[in-house]
């Protein structure tokens, strides 16, 4: 086995200087360049205590003006603003997983889309009591199908899924009345709360933006996840390559960029169509290379081996390397500047979902019915815009690194089966990861997730607390723009067992794994939420108890505050490396970082400095440790 | 009949100065000093052209900076802020209506809730295909409210309501794409839409915009409304008076204050009690007032002639008399400076809702299945307060109006049925009005509602505007904050007829009515969608020919955005006098101001100025009518 040399922040941020370099000769705009127009950043805002929720306003909040026109203070304007921003992410996250449900109706045996998992969809058609025995697979799949678009709209009853959840942390969300009903209704009460004249208590709004949360991370994302794998296949590990090396010179480059895999998978499926390479060869290429951007990459990644180009702030530079056929997007995290961007190239900039319409994009209206026409089309446009590229501009860096992926639950416990004597212990189950944590051999875990922000320098923090971590035997799962830095520095490869503490470096041999391990997507979170529930039951304590927590070193968008939220309400305490806009009240800091600790066992903690951060969770494992008395 | 003297500003303002000395001398903030202390407001929210839906900003749009760092440019980032106003306005007036449904729900025979309008619960029944012959009125009620609750959440299809619209309507629906699905999901997919990374195209935000703004007046607005008189009956007119002047120094003041009628009627209903006025007696007081104020002022002055103490700017007027023993609240427009304010009186601010808590108040949980016990702790409550009213603070303006209210689209309808020669001509229609619209008898008529803004002198545009269309042979429906504005001037009676011109005099005899009549809370603009609605089918024209336009001169909340948006899309043109927050963007100023004209035959007019705001509408009425040849 070789040794893994890491691809330093040195060597990625000269590759993207010769970029920007790129970027200066066509005239195009960089995210680099609008965050220096845009800062510094309004202090209102950035504190959450500016209100814009009526048309008195917009008011803010000063020593000299302490409340709006309708009298509300710091706090309920901090407050609102919170759970507006969760609301926005749990709507998000939760529509995504919706598309993902009307796909699972729209399957038939000759459909564009397919049951590739039967078994896990009769799993869950166990679980909510939908009859199963001598009925036609899609049948049952459709049956799920309207199920599960209910629990957006259904007029009485909590989630479906809460139900998983162990339970002490099911009588936790019932004691403190953060059982979430139909999704979309917690996502209306919120907006409802918030309105000019209704809830201005801290306590109220947080409470609400908790259970907005679990309706996503219990409800909308668990759709979006399972039923991702009902359809597309349950991720197993895999192995493939991330980084903007994955492009190459001499072939159709298509960069598969959001959130649905419902797009991706297709356009994956027709860039393998013989004709379709055909077509790229007559073009003068040598074939078509896929490669997913975002959330996007780490679904067609998990499921197909496809190559990682980046993560969220890199979408840009892909376009910037010039090679870039096509950029095919559905919704979520996608720079309206690339519409601009591709102008001042070759590229064609494709959306294709109603949810986000984009200037300077050619649209091509992508549904379920008619996905393989579509994907048709699209694959055709990149294929035929080979000849329009201009080899002047074109520069791709060298860099890319070897992972694997694709550690679903399902891959977790049949990768902990090769490790249990399956004459003298039950297979199945979390219980060697138990023993792991339990004896000190992995002190304990974290889940990294979310996405990259410019207001800390590109995947720094992601990178330097999981290279900590490791060091100090604490396993990594990981997900999102989180897990393509882990990836592309070279973290996610089994030869970075090297890189680990004693235990988990035997952990890793033994298993056979690498010491960070991908989940998924930013919807996939849920899979983490399940992990975590699944070693609690194994372990016979609350999750609030386990030597586990949860990181969003680098967040930016309203999704990482709603699943802050959910994983926060799940037990799991959190840890921040960007500032959530509150800090304008002292009241709703309380509440984040302590208060909800009494209600839920778990709490925010916001630490810029990734070293403090990183020491901060180290000392919050070891704490769980000793609580546990080992 | 005695000639009608209006309450001019100055009278109104002259008394609101002297509230403001009690102010002064117990140290409480009004809203007065308060907008002093927040002017000048920040122009880049003001312009909706500051972006805070992801924490990479804030970013504000400059000539400087033209784009945020996602690369959105001012009309992406107007365009969803507007789109999300509109979302918070839909979400909220549905969620009320949801609440409506909810009490439909727990009607019983015995219970704190009855079924007071069978009929028009059975005609709901019979439009939704609900079988009736036979059934107990109460199995009919559930069935009726559990189909309501699940237009906010079903997987598929398009609201029920909207089939009462006339066929052209619903035709340019179905041709724009904007027939509004599940209300919940109008909602999520706009937030979804507006999240970072999804559209910036300034029309795809706008269609959604009317779509959600569709699933309020089409959807959640209408269902409060309707279901609102199922449970407590039609409204009908009925006489009544309007202003601070109701209050009583010699009794227990309780004002009403909010939305949702299930709370506003049982504390009537209780205050009503003989042995709550005996305990009012005992404590010195000669009985019990229940007043109203905003829109639940419309909603029990509607039902039971309960007199309307003020509109939206008058609430801290209210409690600065001294005289008020308790505020009562539920949802919605609540300043949360009632809190502290009440803390310099001995005013009992009762908050009532989970949906708006707030602090430095009293909570007393209403639900409907123990509305009885609880309006009985509420009342009791205020009555026992009554001993600690402080006499020297007590001043009661002595102004009020009388008023005629209670013009639901049935009572409008009977009206008409008077001055039908029934030998001759088919009644229950709407034809008598269309007739004097096509005589030019009327010239037209203008919907006036909405808020309070002191962005604008308070009420002014609403009465300057009324009393000159009034002269000009236009009649007005008017609801929520501009129907007490009305009230309170004096132009809501019978008398006000000398006001208006030869025409609109002549009808007001005919069929003894106000030239302003009443319709409602603002959830109650739904019945001025059907009785446009109704007009133009019994015309056999399409809504937007008819020469009738909607008008929001001091709108304020996002309630009334979400108005706008369906009363545009119903064809009406609407009529601004506070303006939208999108005057960063050409982009969106040309989508709301024009182009949604060509999508759905009405659009927006902003005008500042009260006067020119009128003539505008005045030229679009004439418009109309010379279009339609008359």
């Amino acid at each position: 086995m070789e040794k893994v040399t890491l691809t330093t922040f040195e060597e990625m941020e000269n590759e993207v200087a010769k970029l920007l370099e790129t970027a200066d000769k066509v005239g195009a705009s960089t995210w680099q360049a609008r965050v220096k127009q845009q800062t510094p950043h309004c202090k209102f805002g950035e504190e959450g205590i500016c209100c814009r929720i009526c048309s008195m306003g917009p008011c803010r909040i000063t020593p000299k003006a302490p409340r709006g026109i309708c009298g509300c203070d710091a706090h309920g304007i901090a407050g609102r603003n919170f759970l507006r921003f969760t609301a926005g992410g749990s709507a998000t996250h939760s529509d995504h997983g919706r598309e993902i449900c009307h796909t699972l109706y729209c399957t038939a045996a000759d459909g564009n889309y397919k049951v590739k998992d039967p078994e896990k969809l009769l799993r869950i058609a166990g679980e909510w009591d939908i009859p199963t025995e001598g009925r036609d697979i899609y049948d049952v799949a459709h049956q799920v199908a309207e199920t599960a678009l209910l629990e957006y709209g259904k007029p009485f009853g909590t989630q479906r899924f809460l139900k998983r959840a162990n339970k002490e942390r099911q009588a936790i969300w019932a004691r403190e009345g953060i059982e979430p009903r139909a999704i979309d209704r917690e996502v209306s009460q919120a907006l409802h709360m918030t309105h000019m004249g209704c809830s201005s208590e801290p306590e109220a709004l947080v409470r609400q933006a908790l259970r907005c949360g679990l309706s996503d991370g219990w409800g909308g994302s668990m759709a979006g996840t399972d039923f991702s794998d009902v359809l597309f296949g349950t991720p197993k590990p895999i192995d493939t390559e991330a980084n903007l090396g994955v492009l190459e010179e001499d072939m159709v480059n298509i960069i598969v960029h959001g959130h649905d895999p419902s797009l991706s998978e297709m356009i994956v499926e027709w860039s393998e169509k013989p004709e379709m390479i055909a077509m790229a060869k007559e073009m003068g290429a040598k074939g078509i290379n896929v490669a997913g951007m975002c959330c996007t990459a780490n679904e067609v990644a998990m499921r197909h081996g496809i190559r990682m180009a980046g993560n969220f702030l890199q979408q840009e530079n892909a376009v910037l390397t010039g090679a870039v056929e096509a950029v095919v997007v559905d919704v979520q995290c996608i720079f309206p500047a690339l519409g601009p961007l591709s102008k001042c190239f070759h590229t064609k900039f494709i959306t294709t979902s109603n949810i986000a319409r984009m200037p300077d994009s050619e649209f091509i209206h992508f549904s379920p019915e008619n996905a393989g026409e579509n994907a048709r089309q699209i694959v055709t446009m990149a294929v035929q815009n080979f000849k329009n590229r201009n080899q002047d501009l074109v520069y791709i860096p060298k860099m890319k690194q070897k992972c694997t992926v694709g550690y679903s639950c399902e891959a977790i416990i049949k990768t902990l089966d090769t490790v249990t004597n399956s004459h003298v212990d039950v297979t199945g189950t979390y219980k060697p990861l138990v023993e792991c944590l339990e004896s000190g051999v992995l002190r304990g875990a974290v889940a990294m997730v979310g996405c990259n922000n410019p207001k800390v320098r590109h995947d720094y923090s992601h990178i330097e607390i999981m290279k900590k971590l490791l060091a100090n035997d604490i396993i990594l799962v990981v997900s999102g723009c989180s897990a393509q830095a882990a990836a592309k520095a070279g973290l996610m490869c089994r030869e970075a067992k090297e890189l680990c503490g004693a235990g988990l470096k035997r952990v890793c041999e033994l298993a056979n794994i690498p010491p960070v391990l991908h989940m998924g997507s930013c919807v996939d979170i849920s899979r983490m939420m399940l992990l975590v529930t699944g070693v609690a039951k194994d372990w016979g304590v609350d999750t609030a108890q386990l030597p586990i927590v949860g990181c969003a070193p680098e967040w930016m968008s309203e999704k990482a505050v709603s699943i802050g939220n959910y994983v926060v309400a799940t037990g799991i305490e959190t840890f921040l490396g960007i500032t959530p806009q509150i800090e304008g009240s002292s009241q709703m800091k309380d509440l984040l970082y302590n208060k909800v600790r009494d209600w839920v066992g778990a709490a925010f903690t916001v630490e810029m400095n990734p070293e403090k951060l990183c020491d901060a969770m180290i000392d919050r494992i070891e704490e769980k440790r000793a609580a546990l008395g080992i």
